[in-house]
Parts: C-alpha cells; structure tokens; sequence
C-alpha cells in the first residue's frame, strides 16, 4: 500500500498542477487577457483540459482509489478526499469519448447562440440549443447507470446529498412564507434609494475600496489580489493565492462595495481551509451551497447589517463629501436594504432573491420530468414572475435568457444559491449566540465573524459534508425556518410591519 | 516522412502549451499574484518546467529532427525551424539529469544571496556563488564537447553567429571611438535636466501614458496589455498577446515614457511576426541583439528625436500644465538628451550606455580566459569604471551587483545590449534614406517607421539570422561604424562640439 499511496499522491500533485494553470488561464482571459491572443490560448487551453482529463480518469489510478477507499486501516480524511476523486473520475469515464467531445462542443457552440439570442431578445434562436443540451445531459448522466431521477443526479453533483425531495420542502416553505411578506412589503411604503444612485465616480469608489474597504475587509494582498471585470467573481490557484474581481457602476455606490463583500467572503473561505488540504479535492468547499453561504453572509448577513454601517458608512462619506455627507446613517442603511421585486436576479435584494431561484428550481425540475417543455418556457417564465412578484417580463433578455448556467448546461446549480443564503441564516443565529457580532461590527472588528466561520466552518474543506458541518456548528439538522424567521423580522422592522 | 511530420506538428503544438502557461506564471508572479501563494505556485511550475524539459529533449523527436535537417526537399524555413529545436534540445540533453538539476538548485540558491549580497554592499558574500556558478557552467558547457572556447559559446547562445572574435572589433571601436567623444561631452557645459525631476504625481503620468503614449504608441488593447512592475519588462502569450509593464517614478517625468516606448518596442517585434510562424521557435526574433536593437530603436532613435517630442511634447503639458507648462520643447529635448558618466547601466544615457556594456564584456572574458577571478572583482569592477567613465564606485550595490544576471549564469548575454544599439543605428541610416521619418513622427504618425520595421526586420523572425537581415536590409554586412557616427553626430550638435 505504502508504494500505492506515493503513486496517489505524486497523482494528486499533478492534478493540482494542471488544475493551477487552467484556473489562471482562466482568470487571465476574463481580466486582462488582449483578446485577439484568445484563439492562440485557446486551443492550447483545450489540450491541457485534455491533459487534465486523461490524468484525472487514469484507470491504473482509479483502481488505486477503490482501494483505498476499501481499506478501513486508513485516515478517515485520506478515504473522503479518494472518495472524491472516484466519484469526479467515475462520472466522466463512463462516458465515451467523443460523446463528451461532442457534448463539450455543443456547450461552446450554445454559449455563443445564447449570448446572440441575449442580445437580440430572441428567444426562439435559443430554444433548439436548449432542447439538444437538456436531451444531452439526460444521455451524458444516463451512462452513469444511476438508481436516481435524472434531476437529482444533477443536484447532487452541485450538492452533495440533495435531491428534489430534500429541495421540495425547502422550496415549499420558502413560498408559503415569503410570498405573503413579500406582498405586505410592496403595499408598505417604498424605502428611497435615490440617494445611491447619485454620480459616484468610478475613481473615488476604487480609492475608497483599495484604501479602505478591502484592509477593513482583512483581504491582505500577501495572500488576495482584486480586479475588475464586467461580472464579479472569486477564483483562487490555492488558499494563499485568491483572487477577485468587482466591477465599479458610477450611479450605484453600492454595487462594487456588496460584489467586494462578497466575493471576498468566497476568498475567505478558500484561504481559511486547513493548510493540510490545500491543492487536494478536499479543498475545494463543500458544495455550492456552502460556498454561496459563506459570500452571501458576509454580504448580507454581515455587510447590510445596520452595526457594519455604523462603523463603516463615515468612511463612505469621507470619501465621497458632497454626495453623502448630509445623508444620514439611517436613510443609507434604508436605502441598501430596500426590496423591491425586479426581474434580474443577480440585482435582486435579499427578501425576493430566493423567488427567482425558485422559479428556476421548478422550471428545471419540469423540464427534466417533463411537465414543462422548451417550446414557450419563455411564457412559462413569464407567468411564474407574474404570479410570484407581481412583474411583467416583456424582454427575454431581462427574462429566461438572463442567466448563463442553462447554455452551459449547467442544471441544478441554481437552488444552491438560495440553499446557501438559508444555511446562512441558521449559522448566522448560532454566531449570535458565542459572538457579539454587532458589538465587533461597530468597532470595526470585521475578523471576528471571520474567525468564527473559519473554526466551525472553513477550516474542515470538503472533509466534513454540508449536513455534517450543520450538525456539528448548530447542533441540529439545517432547517429553513431560521432563514424565514431572519427575513421576517428583518423586513418586519425595515417595513414597519406588525 | 509525412507521418514524422505530422509527429513533429504534433510534439511543436505540445511545447507551445506547455511554453505558454510558463510564460503567463511567469507574467503572473511578476505582476500581481500574491507573495504567499509563491511556495505553492513555485512547486508546480517546476513540474510543469520538468514536463517541458521532457518534451523539448525527447530522443524520438530529435531523431525526427535530424531527418528533417537532412532531407532537403523539404522547406527552408521548416528546415531552419528543426535546426533552432535541435540546438536547444541538443545543447540540454548532454548535461547529465543530476548535474543539470543540481546547476538549476545553485542558481536558485545564488540569486537569493545575491539579492542579500546587493542589499548589504557586500560583495563577499557573493563571492564564493561566483565562483562556483562560473565553474559550473564550464562544465556545463564542456559537454557539448565542442572546439570553440567556453565563452564563445556562450555568446554564441544569445546571438547566434557571434564570438570573441566578432566583438573584440566591435567594442575596439567603441573604447576607442566614444571615450574621447564622452571625455569631451564632460568638459562642455552642462545641460540642465532639473525640469525632469520635478514632482509628477503617478496617476497624471499613468493618464498620459494609457490616453496618450499607448495609443500614440498603437499598441491595442486588442493584442497587447501594459501593467506596472519594479522592473520593466516585455514576455508575450503569442504574436496578438504582448504583455509589457513600466514603473511610475514620481520625481522622473521620463522614466516611464522610455521604459514604456522601450518594452513596447520589443512587443511591436513580437507581434509583427509572421502568423506563420506564431507558436514556432521561429517567433522568438532571431537573437538578443535583434530583439533589443527594436526596443532600443523605438526609445532611442525614435523616442529621444526631436521630432518625436515636436508632436508629444505639447501633450505631455497638457498633462503637466503648471509643471512643464512654462517649460520650451528645446529645454526639454534637451534634458531627456543629457549624457553624463553614471555608475548604473540601466539608468545610463544614450552616450554612456555601451561603455558599461564594454566594462561587462571585458570582465565576463577576462573570468573565462582566466585572466580575471572573482577575487577582489569588485576592485576590478570600479577600476574600470575609473578608467574609462572617471566615476568612483563606492557602493557594490552601484557596481558589480547591480545587475541580476551573473547570479543566474548569463555570461554572454551584455554584450548584446551594445550589440542591439549599433544594429539599430545601421537600420536608422538605412531607413532615413526610404523614410521621412522625422516627417512622420512631426505629425504625429509612429506606425511608419514601424511599418518598416515589420517589413524589414520583424516579419521574419528567426527565420533569417541576424547577419542575413543586416544584409537584405541595408545591402551591407554589420558596421559599427554608422552607430559611433550616429552618437558622434548627436552629442556633438547637442554640445555644440565641433
């Protein structure tokens, strides 16, 4: 075994060497890349995934992980981490070749269909795509032979553990409750934002998120760097290398200042795994949902909270005098909570977020049992945002064709941003109760929250599951009450509602 | 032989990826990647460094090599191509594994000590390395078991074609020539510099250089990308992806300028190049002399014209209103025209430039015949610069240690920087008689000369040696003589020497 175990291990080390140069030609490409070298990259891109490919489903390999997953003489972190690499290397080799090429080809060849259809607010252009990856992905994850529907494979793979009938329940609380709320807060009286949406320019905020934000913020550029890009996200070559990027809009403060939140929430998370993990698949994260719950409660749990105001909004006003300097605390921190249904997701605020999620969840969940078609799922779209929120979607643009994830095949990802925000919350109530989170907030004590996540949550990388992790912090099993109960008191009081 | 070629398409295709990801590691941890992730980084670009040492040297390949040198029906570039890949992998591949290796670990460890060594002005602690680092590479050299002197093939490495033999002439004119045209510059009277050294806040001098310089430059976002570093450098992905960088200095109002029309100069090489040769060993430019004759043509012989500045200079003020507002084009041109006898090679003018060069290449021979030693170099060092430049040396930090490459082993690579400069001097004379171009720049048009350039030079890129496009060019071998008389020409009209 002891000569096995090198062999895995010299395995894993070249793993994580591919897998470093494809992350950053990754982020090279969406930050500063010149794009005519795009083609020329490209290519080369393409055959180092190969390489990636036939080292990560090496069968010699894929034996030896059997076997260390069956010798129960082994470390119990050394089987979950094999374990993971079996489960990524089975699920791709059952495929055959050039049925993966020509499924990769389709997805290239959708994105680029999207993006016009997009453009052009047509979705008919992108109707056959969607049918051809929707029949694709029912034949790639046939091959794995598996006992579960077809939709919980995929949710799985995002989420390890879940299925629809983990979701459902979720779901079904998350509209009985909010629904109603959500409809009592359109009646209540509208919060003014027009203050965020004054001339701020793109300068001003970058000095304001360099000098102050991103040091309150702790993102030390010893182990994180930030960039600019149209869509923010964090990507990390290890968990001393994280990078993220935001984007600066000149008539919205706070656009650049909750993407710098958040994205440097998922940064956190990389960089606090145990040192051990780092270049293994244990250090990945969980899941979506664990990921998504650590940037999204450093965003909302942690960044529009009124105790993160209080110490950081005079900041905000040094920089930018004229604009907010007669602007009272109360009235920013109003304003950056309001909520309002709009048919954009990813500009959704905290309370009608999960209603978009939802309305993918089910579309998806019926595309793939086949109560829904492609053939008007923009209608079908539409009818769910006007029966939710109470919106008219007449752009397809600003309606099913919004999100990338479906051109690339990318089913049951969706649930896991709303998964994320409720295992936020009940990690948010448990914190409560070891941290005065609001006492450290309003001193400027933003490590302390950190901190916490870090020893209950971030330190264990993917070895511990989600509901494991759950169980251990908050000594119960998750439970979407917590994330109701947060909204409805939150909003209740922003609201003034009984 | 076709199926061999296919091999070789194959194996050329392979090593660019692998040359590709290295470069933009290198890119990336020169630029903005976080320190603390070096560790983790270093450790896999070293085994991506081992997979393309692999690669370059495999014995099937040579093989495969050697037939397409020898069957002459083929192509002469493809022919060309196969010989640059052989000396490169047959010039590795006779070292043994262990010894190459261990040569690798010295070089890593002596540039550690290096740095150390400059930090603290002392020139002992580098000693030793030295000396060990020269002995290794004689026997480095000794395995190639060839007739020419050590040193010879050294310089042979970085400029093909070249010996002692071909510099010996080159730098006799030099010593004998511009010593006494710089003796004389120093007794005339000075010029004023002190405009250039007034307080130039870095984001006025990065404004003009992103809305002015680099689009003035033409060089596009589309294919090239400008970042800021300690030292400036040029590297590129492929011919459309050029990456240079420039350093602000804020009590220096040209030092950016320069260094910016400088690494651009290579990146125009770089991008200039034949498509058809693009991922080849042939896109590389034929030599260091080659490449750093474009660079040094573009800030010299372009950058510091008069006719340069008639365009710029009312820009740059622009920029600058109360700083250079007041100030004449004929103050300034002749301020960034200064020349005076400096201890630094990297900040020496034009003048002075080649005799720092000339110091370097008489020690680096001196050390390989063996009538120079380490011992008390430093001695040796500031003697010369005495002798020929009258400046004492006080500091090794301001003599031998100022530059990196001894530390890494490149003995051989100075001499081309003086080299470059006397080649672009001759490609000037030429372009004179079938160019306006001081016409051109005076209006504001810097794609002329740089069309030329392409034409003449840049498009064949390694395909043709250095001395055959000094040929083709200018209908003549290589001539010192039309760079001394250039300088003499110069700085004697800007002196007002007779």
């Amino acid at each position: 075994m002891t000569s096995k175990l090198k062999l895995y291990q010299d395995w894993k080390f070249k793993l994580s060497a591919y897998q470093m140069v494809l992350s950053l030609l990754d982020i090279d490409r969406i930050t500063v890349a010149p794009p005519d070298g795009n083609a020329y990259r490209d290519e080369r891109t393409a055959f180092l995934s190969g390489e990636l490919f036939d080292i990560s489903t090496d069968r010699g390999m894929m034996e030896i992980l059997q076997e260390i997953l069956s010798d129960e003489t082994l470390n119990r972190d050394l089987r979950k981490e094999a374990s993971l690499y079996y489960k990524e290397a089975s699920d791709i080799v059952c495929i055959p070749r050039d049925v993966y090429l020509d499924y990769k080809k389709l997805i290239e060849r959708s994105y680029l269909i999207w993006l016009k259809a997009k453009y052009t607010d047509d979705y008919s252009l992108f109707e056959p795509l969607l049918r051809e990856i929707i029949e694709s992905r029912k034949v790639l994850i046939g091959y794995r032979k598996s006992d579960k529907p077809l939709y919980d494979e995929m949710l799985n793979d995002y989420e390890p553990g879940s299925s629809t009938a983990f979701y459902d329940p979720f779901f079904e609380t998350v509209k009985e409750r909010l629904l109603p709320l959500i409809e009592r807060v359109s009646k209540a009286e509208r919060i003014d934002d027009s203050i965020l949406h004054r001339y701020y320019p793109a300068d001003r905020q970058k000095a304001f998120t360099h000098e102050f934000l991103l040091p309150f913020l702790h993102f030390e550029p010893s182990w994180g760097y930030q960039n600019e890009t149209e869509h923010p996200f964090t990507s990390w070559l290890s968990q001393n290398d994280c990078r993220t990027t935001t984007k600066y809009v000149e008539n919205d403060i706070v656009s650049a200042i909750f993407s710098t939140i958040h994205e440097t929430g998922h940064a956190w998370y990389a960089h606090n795994i145990d040192p051990r993990y780092d270049g293994s698949i244990l250090s990945y994260g969980v899941s979506s949902a664990m990921h998504e719950s650590q940037s999204r409660f450093c965003e909302n749990y942690l960044g529009r909270s009124h105790a993160f105001w209080e110490y950081c909004y005079p900041h905000l006003q040094d920089y930018f005098p004229a604009e907010l300097g007669e602007v009272p605390l109360e009235t920013f921190y109003r304003a950056v909570n309001l909520s309002t249904p709009s048919p954009i997701r990813t500009e959704a605020d905290e309370l009608t977020y999960p209603i978009h999620v939802l309305i993918r969840y089910e579309i998806e969940k019926g595309l793939f049992d086949g109560s829904i078609s492609t053939e008007r799922l923009d209608q079908t779209w539409n009818d769910k945002y006007r029966e939710y929120l109470g919106i008219e979607i007449t752009k397809a643009s600003q309606g099913l064709l919004q999100d990338v994830h479906w051109s690339s095949g990318d089913f049951g990802y969706f649930p896991t941003y709303a998964l994320g925000s409720a295992f936020g919350a009940q990690f948010y109530h448990r914190m409560l109760q070891d941290l005065d989170v609001n006492g450290a907030l309003r001193s400027g004590d933003y490590l302390a929250p950190i901190s916490w996540l870090k020893t209950n949550i971030h330190q264990y990388g993917a070895s511990l599951t989600a509901s494991e992790i759950i169980q251990r912090v908050c000594g119960e099993a998750f439970k979407p009450e917590y994330y109701i109960d947060y909204l409805e008191n939150k909003y209740g009081e922003l609201y003034g509602l009984d």
